[in-house]
Parts: C-alpha cells; structure tokens; sequence
C-alpha cells in the first residue's frame, strides 16, 4: 500500500506522541516536530507507510536518545493481556466454533496499537469484538487453506496483542513461525515481548530482522523472507503489516480492527472495521517451510 | 495565547483540508505538505497560532492559485443562516431573557468553523447550543460593562456566523463596529460576507486590515486599533479572536464554543464546551469610540 496524503498530518502527530513518551523536555519535543516536518517532502506517496514510520520513529530515538519510548506500556499491555488470558482460553475451549472464537480474539487484541493515538479499554474492547460483525470474513477461505497447510507463518504486530494470537495459534494445530520486529519501534512487538506472552510455548519465534512498523520484505532479513516464500499460510496481523504486504499477493490473511480511515479506504470497509481478508490472488500452497 | 506542541500537527491537517478544498491536483497538495512542513521549524512555541495560520493558508493559495478556497463554502454558510433567521429571531423575541437567548444564538453559530475540521450540522448544533450548561458564563459582567458602554466593538469570526451574531447586536441597543478579516483567510468572515449576512443595517463594518484568521493587534491597521483602543467594550467571538487576544487584558468579552483540546485547556474547559468569558483585567471603559 502506497503513502496517501493524509499520512502526512498522521506522520507528524505518531511523532509528536511518540516524543511525549519519550521525554518531558520540550525543546526536544519541539526539534522531532521540526525535524520530522522536514522530512516529510523526502517522503514521495509511492513509499510504504511502514517504511516513513520506521524514519519518523527513528527521528524520536535520535533526538530524545530513548531508544524504545513504548518499553513500559508494551511491559503494561502485556501483563494486562495475560491477566485475561485464562479467562479467554476458557471460552474458545467453550465455543462451537473455536477457530473463529480464537480468529476474534487475535482481532481483539489488535486494538493494543499506540500508533494511531485512540484511547481503548480492553475488557470492552474484547467484548465488543466477540459480538461485531466482520466487514469482510474469508473465513471459509481460511479454513480451507489452513486444512491443505503444513505449517503457518503468523506476523506478529504489538506487544500484549501477542498473547491474543497465541490464543488463535493454539487453535491452528500446525507448527507455527511467529515473526517479530527486529527492533523496538512503536508498541510492536519485539522478541522479549512474545517470550513474555508466553509465545515460544506454542511457536518458533523469528524476527523479521527490520525495525519497520510492518514487514516491507526489502527490508527483511533474508532468512525471514526465506520462511516467508516457503510459508503455505501467512497469517499478517495489524494495520502495519497490512500496509506492508497488501498488493503483494502470496498465500496471506489479513486480520485486523481498521484504526485510520485511509486503511478502512483502501481495504473498502468502514473505519474500526474488522476483517479477515484474503489477499488478492492469495492461494495456499503445499508443503511447510 | 502562545502556540502549543499539539498545533503543530494541526497546522499540518488544516493545510491538507484547505489544499484540497483550493485543488484537486495532488502532486500540488503534496507540495502544500511538503512546504508547510518545512515551514514548522519557523514557527517558534512564543507565537500566536493565527499569525502561523496566516503564514499556512498564505502557502496554499500561493501554491495551488486559489486565493480564496473557501469562497463557496462561506456563501452556503451565510445562505443557509440566512434561512435559519427568522425563525431564531422569533425565538429571540419570545425568550424571557433575550439577552441571553441571543448571546447564545451567537454562540451556536460560531460552530461554523472549517478550521478544525469537525463536521457539524448547524440545526442541531444551534438546538443544542440553546439547551447546553455554559462552561463559564460572566453575563452578569457582561450586563454591567453594556449597561455602562456607550459603544460596542464586535470582532467577527466566520462567515455564515455573521447572521447569528447580528442577533445578538441587534439586543445590544448601542452603536456597534463590526471587525472582519481585511483579506480572505479560511471561512473567516469579509466585508462582502458580513453585508451578504445584513451587517450593514445594525453596524459599521471595519476591516481589521489583516489576513490573519484572528485579530494580532499588531499585524492590524491603525485605524482598527484606534477603534479597539477606545471601545469600551469588546465582544471577541471564536477561537482565533481569542488566540490572538487572551491575556491582554482590556474591556474584552470572548464568546466562543472550543473546538479543539489546546484552547479547551487554555481556557480551563472542555472541549465542546460554550464559554462568556470576560477578559483578564477587563474592564468597561466609559465613553464611545
């Protein structure tokens, strides 16, 4: 997916929070405004999102010298998710249909994103997903293509939502790639955090080897696009890596809350919308990675 | 009123709004983003947020050749509260206190702002405002100072606005001098808008002889400031006339609904929230202008 004008105003408020969190001094905060003001004619609309957002963040670090200004609300999340972990185990273990419980519940968790700057409480959030209406559910599609998998590569998107996916991970009974960002940007999540969410219990964990709020696959190491060709099944999480991936084909699901009305836009569904969308041309292909 | 960190994403959307009401070429709004966000290390956190609208909307009619992107617009507003008139000014006259009614009205039809860029439908909006709890509400002064005035200076705000405000001057019962922008800027009322809204048959129109979307005294004429100097009291109406004017003292009223969260906070309110609020130090001042 393409930069769309509206990103721009967007770029400059994920700054503006981002440096918030990472100090309280204002000067600086004011030199990421400036600075990242100019960056934005260095950004043409045919880039990926993922791939400014990555810069922008970057910028923060640079001039606030925190590395990582989500690290304590990432650490939150997590706690919180796992609070009400075996609570929601319990009801996909309950349900009829436990994939598509599990498939709501990894939605669910996609609401834990400090990129788009929405206040959200969780316990409703959850609540309120288990009952929503899909905008676009490829369900049978999924099914399918989980059936012919051997294996499924799932592409985590933030901290504490991670423990949500891991709900839907023990419903695939497939062995499972879990990929996270190779750094901290954002809320995403990194390798500690899905070890923290008890992830390397039900998957193996691999970075995407990129510090991109999204998997732009030049991006990526050469061992994450290696699983990445092979994977029968990709599972893509978040808005991020929506933007990353979407166009690109291959056998990918999306599965997302649309927080911004240029993704609710491109993918044709109504802003806080969620989904599970087949890519276009996705087809599951034979054989584990 | 300084500029705060959170004005400086808002410059950045309000400019894309405005760019795209003055083009549809996107190569030249991205120039718009591209040159206002370059513009944002200019703008130091001492300045006053209408001199930086001034210099963001100056960008967008200098880039895309439209020295007056909200002409249409600004005519529907004033068509549109022309309709409305008769009715509110009924409802004016059959009110028990028709002062308050009309401050009020006033206060409703400053909603018609396309600066924050929040959509709003003006018959709900000026029933709600006739029902709603003032935030902070100095009538009394406010009796007191027009009871000892023998002049009124009105400061417009927007076009279309200009109708309700003449209900409110038509209750005043003195000499008013009604303020508008010298040049176009955003939907922010001129002279042929303040006449095409029946300005002329209940005050002198004045021009504050400025293109900025509220009223920095200094960028204003001599003779706007020879008026504002003497009057002995001053009715401010919105978010830029206060922008520019809060903390200087002087005989001033700000009649206004805060429409975003800094000015919400600056004045010790909600956001949403309708406020009478006299000015710090403000005192009437005897005699006419």
């Amino acid at each position: 997916m393409r930069t769309y004008l509206d990103c721009f105003p967007c770029f400059l408020s994920q700054a503006l929070r981002a440096a918030r969190m990472a100090t309280d001094d204002t000067e600086q905060i004011k030199s990421v405004l400036d600075d990242v003001g100019r960056m934005l004619s260095t950004i043409p609309l045919s880039s990926s999102p993922p791939e400014s957002g990555r810069r922008v963040y970057q910028k923060v670090s640079e001039i606030t010298g925190n590395p990582d200004p989500y690290q304590a609300l990432k650490q939150k999340s997590t706690r919180e998710a796992l609070a009400m972990y075996p609570v929601l185990k319990r009801r996909v273990e309950a349900a009829d249909d436990r994939l598509m419980t599990a498939v709501r519940m990894a939605i669910a968790g996609n609401v834990i994103d400090f990129g788009p700057g929405k206040a959200f409480d969780l316990n409703t959030v959850v609540e309120e997903t288990l009952r929503r209406d899909f905008a676009i559910c490829d369900i049978r599609a999924f099914r399918d293509a989980l059936n012919q998998a051997e294996s499924v590569l799932f592409i985590g998107d933030n901290a504490g939502e991670s423990v949500f996916d891991r709900l839907l991970i023990e419903e695939l009974n497939q062995p499972v790639h879990y990929a996270v960002r190779g750094k901290p940007i954002i809320n995403d999540v990194t390798w500690d955090h899905a070890v923290a969410a008890g992830i390397d219990q039900v998957a193996d964990i691999i970075s995407s080897g990129s510090d991109a709020p999204g998997v732009i696959l030049e991006r990526c190491s050469p061992e994450f696009r290696a699983v990445y060709e092979r994977s029968p099944l990709i599972i893509s999480k978040g808005q991020g890596n929506y933007e990353a991936l979407s166009g690109r084909g291959g056998p990918v699901f999306f599965l997302l809350k649309t927080k911004c009305r240029v993704i609710a836009d491109h993918a044709g569904v109504a802003e806080g919308d969620i989904i599970l969308k087949k890519a276009r041309g996705a087809e599951a292909k034979k054989g584990g990675p």
